[in-house]
């Protein structure tokens, strides 16, 4: 599949390499083509990977990876061209961190909100699901080095989209457990959770973690 | 040891019964003695069981534990009386829950702050330990109903207290693990992460669960 990344961070970049080695197209966007990290990254990645801006991506991808950081997410989707994302489904990776207060970050929408649902929002013609944002990025790809399993969670609101994003997460990148929470509200858990997840990192020293839901 | 409760709904009844048969003298507080619900728990939880005031309960417990609602929890130290609190451990099993936006609830203290912190800030001679707050009240009294190992946290500032209320979470409650996130200001991922436990519900159709947390 031609797949799109917006963002050239650790997360895009992660995601990005572990797509084309399982045999996809992909296309990392940034603010403008040419981006250093976006170039060497498709490098390092080699065949099918390729680089543009966040149109090119977009336009590019039948299916978008997000991976920007928060504060920018929704002025990134309009750069990307939000009729570039329609009818696509945006796989949303990001998580509205505020580092404006102070460290541990807090999140600049929260309770009542989510990015989430402020990402579908924007682009209501595009279907988007909000998974893999409450666990590092090496454990992204690579669930099994736990050791044990464990848990990544999809919210959105067309089944068929999340259907998709699950069968990814299970046949690509070995994630043995999707619990789907339900609809894109449902982001406003699983992004209240990095609180969470911030502090189980400050008490372990390493992020090398995850939450498995046992049930009765 | 002598224990006081605050609070007589479902969490106290639990907390407080369980204390009663580990062979603890439970006293459970409320608005005013003779409340219905604390004079049919103390018939109930049998010999050991006694209610009264608020502040008889603060008074009578070498421990006391705070089982309230989250929007009346500062209210109720004060009726308790921060003085008869000085120098014991206030186990803090509160939640900031706001039920006055819709369901599900958000969270009338979030990020920055936490319910725990401003329960520390108005009892500063009280050790307050936070825990208990992520569950269920079955299964924090009966961790063992799920039949795999999962985890509790606690966050608070004295480590003398947390590490007799991780005893009593092990010796007595039956908890095999015991997390220490850090100091109090730790709650504020405890208490933030209440709003995926109430995702996780909503998917699940019922309260049975917990997370454990997977370490590489």
């Amino acid at each position: 599949m031609k797949i799109g990344i917006l963002g050239t961070g650790m997360v895009g970049q992660a995601i990005g390499g572990k797509l084309v080695e399982l045999g996809h197209e992909v296309k990392m966007g940034s603010r403008s083509a040419g981006n250093e990290k976006a170039v060497a990254w498709v490098q390092q990645a080699g065949s099918g990977a390729s680089e543009g801006s966040f149109a090119d991506a977009a336009t590019f991808g039948e299916m978008v990876f997000h991976c920007a950081l928060g504060t920018a997410a929704l002025e990134i989707l309009e750069a990307a061209g939000h009729d570039n994302l329609k009818g696509k489904i945006l796989v949303d990776l990001t998580n509205p961190l505020d580092f404006s207060k102070g460290m541990p970050p807090s999140l600049f929408v929260f309770g009542t909100d989510s990015l989430g649902e402020r990402i579908q929002a924007a682009i209501p013609e595009t279907k988007v699901v909000k998974t893999l944002n409450t666990i590092a990025n090496p454990i992204m790809i690579n669930p099994q080095s736990l050791g044990q399993d464990h848990d990544v969670f999809v919210s959105g609101n067309d089944p068929e989209a999340k259907a998709q994003v699950t069968n990814l997460l299970k046949e690509g990148f070995g994630w043995s457990n999707v619990v789907d929470l339900g609809d894109i509200s449902t982001s406003r858990g699983t992004e209240a959770y990095l609180l969470m997840w911030l502090r189980l990192w400050q008490a372990f020293g390493d992020t090398n973690f995850n939450i498995k839901i046992v049930r009765q």
